[in-house]
């Protein structure tokens, strides 16, 4: 038997330690064959356009650096699979795919829109009776998935923004003159990554001195009057902001200054946020203030990976070929953690369809009174995942990544 | 005799380096007593606020902390000494600082504006028979100083902007789509941290494929047909483009973006070139785009610091003490490098009038042709000041920096 993995969706500091994983475990198992790769997720399998995972990771420094090279490896998609009334045909292509090339194993690497697509195939084989399994991998720096204690890709992302925002902190209190600084962090509709920016309060910084989330109603009124409260008490205030805070009327808050464009998902490309509140603190108050996007570097900047989000997105891969060999399929692998400190995690399989198509808030306990921080609780939830870091091996004075040549 | 030490203008990783090499320098100097720390550069000096480096600066661990944080440990102005003939009261301050506290040297640490402080006030000094020398050591991440080789703080600026634009690449080529990524990069006249961007193509990156710099004018019409040109090669394509890209009338490329504010030296903030270009590729070309704004972090991402930088950021400091023990003033400390490969520089010092109210721009000769990217000769002068990591203390997962808590 021979199996396939591809990934999809957006980037991640930590999907490419999934695919490894999954890659070294198979290798181990003597009912695996060949390890195919699909190319640009599951297009890749719709195409038949795989390679052969053995011909491009041939030796153990290539696996090593295939677990700290940022991005999608295979390449990725943004590819919704029509419901099989909609396009049986797509259907045909995939399983033509499986057939051709004795595939019976199909690992999907991905967050919300990739778990749906696991649901749809792993039904479909159900209900024809054709033995494929479908196991999918969790990867999303959003953390807003379902069954699962956190992410793959969260824990990198976080630990980026705390050694960011520490740093921004300090560029920001060298001027002897009261300032704002807004820092628009990614986050559609979960505010778990602008939320992690509490752990600086673990290092005795008062920054973030404002954390604002999507899952609070956003008021450009209150706002102004927290920014003005905390100007009375610090010198440079620190507002972490989530790109997709809502306005009163439940739009984006800064949707005014969006290109307006939806993705193949229907979700709103984002941005502009924190230019938004910029011009607001600069018309109604009038002190210097400056915003800061973080943009891709949350999900790509691998050289402050954190070792924790690493070493758990490679065993999660592992766990995932173990559990489509025990004859699991249409499940996710997910985290479920056993305590905070120490910090232990185990890797269960849930049912996909418990995570597909949902979206995980940052719990409402975890917001303060005033809706603009955190509480302890949440500090104690993110600390954990940004512990550790990792060598990372340089030429030149940059990072050695692994690619794979196989485009145009 | 005591000294003091300020520091002036932006942030950047490696000024506190040098504040660390004048302390240790002058500590091992019997001839030197107390070391003043300036608070808010020159500010602290005419407001008599300075405080004893001694009692702040207590352990090894500290002094060592103190190299590696980034932004500037005494805080820092953009405070313009205007001439003697305009408001001699400023330097009767200055006089009476120096003189209650004893304070035979004066180290300004800073770029093209702190030399011409440099050179004000030892010119004041040497004509009034004041036996104060007054030493400048360079500063900036624009690396535009002349009579140096470059300027500390600004290989670290490089290699930040080397890893990260490396990862971008990787981020932006996931999806199977032609795409073009813009990065902003900080460069207000000098496009020498844009040009250092060529140093991925030594790491066999195509990335950048185009470099847009300062000392070219710039055309939309010639742009997008390098866009296209680039698009028929490359699935992604990558251009880093420098803030402070002049258009055909001489202004900046991006001014109709620009907030149209002045800093107190006339010079223009300047943001929003990426943005211009985004829309005007999507306008004209109608791919997938977007731009990155590098933004601060360029100046303070000190986790990923040039070790290259860092020590001799803290050399030239020590080496300023000595050329000030030997009498020297109205000299800017400066590198002169021997050899590329293997890469050796001398700490040199030089008259600060020829240095200061000066920019030193990037050789046309470094330019290619098509005024689109640079020559191997400009790599390999960038790639010797990007080598080398430090190593970053850590607590809770986030890099540990010294604070100076003196602030209200």
């Amino acid at each position: 038997m021979n199996i396939a993995v591809a990934q999809s969706g957006g980037p991640t500091c930590a999907i490419n330690a999934s695919l490894a994983g999954i890659f070294s475990q198979a290798i181990l198992s003597e009912k695996i064959n060949r390890i195919y790769g699909s190319v640009n997720g599951i297009e890749g399998i719709i195409n038949n356009n795989l390679i052969d995972m053995k011909e491009v990771i041939k030796t153990a420094e290539q696996l090593e650096l295939l677990k700290i090279t940022p991005s999608t490896f295979l390449g990725s998609c943004r590819y919704k699979l029509p419901a099989v009334s909609d396009d049986s045909e797509i259907y045909e292509k995939i399983i033509n795919c499986f057939n051709k090339n004795d595939i019976g194993i199909f690992f999907y690497i991905g967050g919300n829109d990739s778990m749906d697509t696991v649901q749809k195939l792993s039904a479909y084989f159900k209900e024809n009776n054709i033995d494929i399994k479908v196991i999918g991998i969790p990867k999303t720096i959003d953390n807003d998935l379902m069954c699962t204690d956190h992410t793959p890709g969260f824990g990198s992302a976080a630990k980026y923004l705390a050694v960011t925002l520490q740093e921004i902190t300090r560029d920001s209190s060298v001027y002897n003159v009261p300032s704002v600084t807004i820092v628009e962090i990614m986050g559609r509709d979960a505010g778990w990554l602008t939320a992690s920016s509490c752990v600086l309060h673990a290092n005795g910084e008062s920054s973030p001195h404002l954390i604002y989330l999507p899952e609070c109603t956003f008021s450009e009124e209150k706002f102004l009057k927290d920014i003005k409260e905390q100007m009375a008490k610090y010198p440079t205030v620190i507002a972490a902001v989530s790109e997709g805070m809502k306005a009163d009327n439940g739009g984006y808050a800064a949707e005014a200054f969006q290109p307006g464009a939806d993705d193949p998902f229907g979700h709103k490309y984002l941005s502009g946020i924190g230019k938004y509140l910029e011009t607001l603190v600069r018309d109604k108050i009038g002190c210097k203030v400056r915003s800061i996007e973080l943009n891709v570097m949350q999900r790509c900047a691998s050289h402050i990976s954190s070792r924790t989000d690493i070493e758990e997105s490679y065993r999660i891969g592992t766990e995932g070929v173990n559990a489509a060999l025990r004859g699991e399929t249409g499940k996710m692998m997910a985290f479920k953690r056993v305590s905070h400190a120490p910090y232990f995690c185990n890797v269960v399989s849930v049912d996909v369809a418990e995570a597909a198509n949902k979206e995980k808030r940052l719990p409402k306990k975890w917001i303060n009174e005033q809706w603009n921080n955190v509480t302890d609780e949440a500090c104690d939830y993110f600390l954990p995942l940004i512990q550790g870091e990792i060598f990372v091996p340089m030429k030149n004075g940059m990072p050695v990544h692994l690619k794979l040549d196989i485009k145009k």
